[in-house]
């Protein structure tokens, strides 16, 4: 399921953006919807790969036997977006280049899979060392 | 301030739409961006008060000094948001119809305002009356 949002976070450096992606399946892992990051191509702060996956999925009538997968450790807007929603599992690609909410996820009762996948960690460390101002507007980090 | 997210609702809810507005100020009062739930408007379930206000006020460098005013409490995927992008203020409408994260927002920093205006409590109160699954649908209650 992680190639999927990895082929995401690949269109999405393609497209000259942050290269974050995103997949919702269900339980069975069939895949409702997926995306990525938009904050440059649509000069868009809201669209981040969770909420773009999320958002391509339609509306959903219940979410608790889907699965959110990302690149990367969801931040504090797409974790919120996964309790609000009651999405039941996340899988992430990896934690080392940030960390997000996962572990509150964890903490409210969603069933968080942590991998170390070594194609998103270089991914984003590259981007981040390339475009680090674009990178901490994304996070909302101030100058 | 909250005079501008009240009309955003009201807007909403001509369109058929769920009646949730809100806007974006900066500390000095300046409108940046507003918006309403666009979920039955955009059949899109992204897309609430807030993350519109947020799209709508374009991509900021620093949203410390800015304040999320918002008809309703913030849901999580909502306070995610505020949380995330540092946005240093909120100003709620009611939280007698439904109550978000924003004790949550408080504990981390923001500056809440809690008010209790009797045109948001009976729009939402009346919304949902009517229409209890679009409701329930928007914030991620399952049948």
């Amino acid at each position: 399921m992680l190639d999927v949002a990895v082929e995401e976070a690949r269109k999405g450096l393609a497209e000259g953006g942050i290269p974050i992606g995103a997949a919702l399946f269900t339980a069975d892992g069939v895949l409702l919807g997926s995306g990525h990051n938009r904050r440059v191509q649509n000069d868009d702060p809201s669209v981040h790969g969770e909420t773009d996956a999320f958002r391509n999925a339609g509306r959903q009538r219940d979410y608790r036997k889907t699965v959110m997968v990302t690149t990367l450790s969801p931040c504090w807007y797409c974790s919120g977006l996964v309790r609000q929603f009651n999405i039941g599992a996340v899988v992430i690609g990896e934690a080392t280049t940030f960390s997000g909410g996962h572990e509150w996820l964890a903490e409210n009762g969603v069933q968080v899979t942590l991998l170390d996948d070594q194609r998103c960690v270089t991914m984003m460390r590259e981007f981040i060392a390339e475009h680090p101002e674009l990178w901490n507007e994304d996070i909302g980090v101030a100058e």
